[in-house]
């Protein structure tokens, strides 16, 4: 199933089921009026959406063309969001480059970073740069969204609180995190609104490709027209959704609709290339001395987007175009 | 005026209207259900809502009593709760504590850091400890709740965001902090749910005592019956809410519930005791080699309580046990 959150001029958008070949979408205010509210009440409205969608794909549905649809994300404000960097290959070529050491327990203690989810950008929504010397970078990333979750989830148990899936562009402001880093406080002004894909789907979409908590598919990130990267994010996630879901457990509970991320997916072999401009920096640093691609500047553009293996688009993309504000 | 959120088993509680006497309350259903929609409609619903305080204060309300009623935190769930340190003697003590550096921009760059909002504690639930060794403690706080903020708001329009006050208990589990820190991504393990007064006030609730974006009262925390602090929250935050305001929107904007605390209050005159049992033990090692007050156990109580001039309770009372589970 994928569900959207259609921009009706209201701060939550209209929930809507999206058909499986992606041209269609169905309203579901009958059901629940926003993604919130559906997963607030996911025991009871699960069925009535899973229904919808499979009359909705058959036919027997009143739908609407996707194409003139606009959408917001599909939470546009969300009670927690809570991103990892579950790819330790992303985290060497980072701290590389910004001097910082590697944390001791890289390989054993996730890292995560409590994000900011009162404003969430749309996936077609323009990322606003204040200042171009801020560096403004964009990282691809999956995120799940979590049900009801308690306390001292363990590993073995996290699946069942896995309600859905997202793409995310992690934006991030990379010249302002040293300072703010050396304050020991994490990062806050380094990171802007984040980004989501126009759909967040049920596991069940990944068919066989979703496997112990890892997405084993490709996420494609195409920066001003060109493909920039397309790595496997599944091998390398060093730490499963699942193992993500264990550490944030470890001392609170979390409600419906909280936001968790898989960093941004990063592969060794550079073949792949990058989901973030600091890691080709960080390359080209290596093999020539210093960085050659310039951080992102007004009027580039940003495409992220996730395949299965027929070709179709799970997500739907998020395309984003920098302006100057 | 005077708002809560009453404990009728839903998610978001329903928004009430609190006497300035405290000892009776009013339904605001007609005018919002909860606390989240009045301030998404703040234009709208502010006047209702003070109107229905005046009428409840002249008994021409329909009314219950407050000492039968349970409240919730007065936002259950916020889209965002974000933490400074205004307090710099706070910061040299706890830093010391532990033996970590101070920032070199202490004094002209406020200390921030993103907190978990999903679940968010009633003034009266129990604090859930897992393991003692973790090193509970609570901190005593201010904090503000902002209505829909922009990117760039400057120190001077500050105010005109600054909807509601409310009292804070930023609980923390001392010990997980120096190796989350370690890694460099800010606090996660070691901060628990945060737990909130039950009322959340407008500043004229304040008289004179709110300026320039501090608040010229006492801040009373009792553990276990005992007083062991009363500080003055105005003069010793070094930067105000207003400064806070600027701080936390230099690179986003925020939506309307999203929450701003002050950081532990603290004073230098060690007369007027502490708000966190880590500043104490940090003046018992000063004082004889070794802290003597060990971190919360099962049992213990903490009340956190501000009082005006008159001495009004103006937030209501935190009043929490904490439970072993």
């Amino acid at each position: 199933m994928r569900l959207a959150t259609l921009d009706d001029g209201t701060r939550d958008g209209a929930l809507v089921v999206v058909s499986k070949t992606g041209d269609v979408y169905a309203h579901a205010r009958e059901i629940a009026p926003t993604l919130q509210a559906a997963l607030d009440a996911w025991d009871r409205d699960e069925t009535a959406l899973r229904e919808l969608a499979t009359r909705l794909d058959k036919g027997e549905a009143p739908c609407h063309p996707l194409a003139q649809a606009r959408f917001k994300a599909p939470l546009p404000r969300a009670y927690e969001w809570i991103d990892g960097s579950a790819y330790i290959n992303h985290i060497l070529l980072v701290r590389k480059a910004r001097g910082a050491d590697l944390p001791q327990t890289l390989e054993s203690d996730p890292l995560v970073y409590q994000g900011g989810s009162s404003v969430l950008l749309g996936p077609t929504d323009d990322i606003e740069l204040p200042n171009p010397e801020w560096g403004l970078d964009f990282e691809s990333e999956l995120c799940v969204v979590l049900g009801d979750t308690p306390r001292g989830v363990q590993k073995a148990d996290a699946a069942r609180y896995v309600r859905l899936f997202m793409l995310a562009n992690d934006l991030t402001f990379r010249n302002l995190i040293p300072s703010e880093l050396q304050k020991g406080f994490g990062f806050f002004n380094s990171k802007p609104s984040t980004s989501f894909s126009p759909f967040a789907i049920t596991a069940d979409e990944f068919g066989t490709a979703f496997l112990d908590g890892r997405v084993h598919l490709r996420l494609r990130s195409t920066y001003n027209g060109q493909l920039v990267g397309d790595p496997e994010a599944g091998p390398e996630m060093h730490f499963s959704f699942f193992e993500l879901v264990a550490h944030i457990t470890k001392s609170r509970g979390f409600c419906a609709g909280t936001l968790l991320g898989s960093g941004t997916v990063s592969n060794r072999d550079q073949a792949r290339g990058v989901s973030c401009l600091a890691e080709r920096r960080m390359i080209e640093t290596l093999e020539s001395g210093k960085p050659k691609t310039p951080w992102m500047k007004a009027g580039d553009t940003i495409e992220i987007e996730m395949l299965d293996e027929s070709g179709r688009s799970l997500f739907g993309r998020i395309s984003q175009k920098v302006v100057a504000v």
